[in-house]
């Protein structure tokens, strides 16, 4: 089993981590961004959609979309389980993680695609073009403003993202914090302590190197 | 357990569908968004982002978002299975209906929230008012007619949009050309064959009229 994936990218880091928290063994191939790796021949051979990361497994079939990629190593890895551990958990779990990566992850990668001058013509991840649109990146902004307030009322009442139990979510929570910090300059507010107060607890995970 | 969902929602659509084809017993509520009945108290209690479907279980929990409604019901009622049988064929449907939601659906969705006049304050989904782009009508269009020349190419060497069985990412497939035909008059373009012949067997099957 064998993970492309490169360094710098979120989606890649979001697998990364759940590996290193179930404590897997997956090969990490590197996949260079930077020379465009992701449209070569051979990598669109396993992902026609062009984005890291994509799994492979042994058996040659080709796994892509990075909850879909988390699911199926939970399933084959049910040890340390962070999709809950019942049809009920799981269904709030993926529901969550779903509204975390529409709301937050989504926003702060859309607002980076229709910024970075390197991407005028690739305002969407994939194989088509698509032109930038200067007005998204400020609905994309205010969005991201939404998911910090959305999720300092949730924290207020919960210790994880998806309920008691570190999961999944947690995961999509702080790569998409990381990212809005590092990418668009969108820290944690000042006011949002409940989240400050998360994100200390879940950044000491060793599972956060990854 | 309930559904509370609207019967010209094609989100709604795409559970009824499911319950259709694996013949569940599930009590359907509906829900008038003509009155924003969404937005009322009582529906934000058990759906804060105040969209259908909601699947109510006789717990009282409440699941929202399409695809883990129907993971759930594929869960707890695997007869007729939608997802495949192994955690291979499962990552294969996951993987597939992700990506015609986002690249099919998502922009017939963005394309209609960004032109309604009744939706200027709302052209995202949820509790949050966003403007409207009127650039984005247009990229969402350029999406729709590459998501059906994808679709082409991939149905020429398939009969399902998942591989050889029927499943989940049909059924998002099917509403998606609706939907397009109907609300945006982009219906499948009489270049793509293999999408017309897919599209009369699966609009054939009674689970079509839910």
């Amino acid at each position: 089993m064998k993970l492309y994936h490169s360094k710098g990218s979120p989606n890649s880091r979001r697998v990364r981590i759940l590996i290193a928290e179930k404590g897997l063994d997956v090969e990490l191939v590197p996949v260079d961004l930077g020379i465009r790796e992701q449209a070569s021949d051979a990598y669109k051979a396993i992902n026609p959609r062009q984005v890291v990361p994509t799994l492979l497994l042994d058996n040659g079939i080709a796994i892509g979309e990075v909850p879909v990629i988390q699911r199926y190593l939970e399933e084959v890895s049910p040890e340390k389980p962070l999709f809950g551990t019942t049809p009920e958990e799981r269904a709030v779990v993926g529901m969550t993680d779903r509204r975390i990566e529409a709301e937050g992850f989504a926003s702060v990668m859309e607002a980076i695609r229709n910024t970075v001058a390197g991407l005028k013509d690739r305002a969407i991840a994939g194989p088509h073009s698509y032109a930038q649109i200067p007005d998204l990146i400020v609905r994309s902004k205010q969005r991201v403003a939404n998911f910090y307030s959305d999720l300092e009322a949730s924290l207020k009442t919960s210790a994880y993202v998806a309920g008691a139990d570190f999961s999944v979510a947690d995961i999509t929570t702080l790569v998409t914090i990381d990212f809005a910090t590092n990418a668009i300059s969108m820290p944690i507010p000042e006011t949002a302590v409940a989240v400050r107060a998360w994100y200390e607890k879940v950044a000491a995970r060793p599972s956060s190197q990854a």
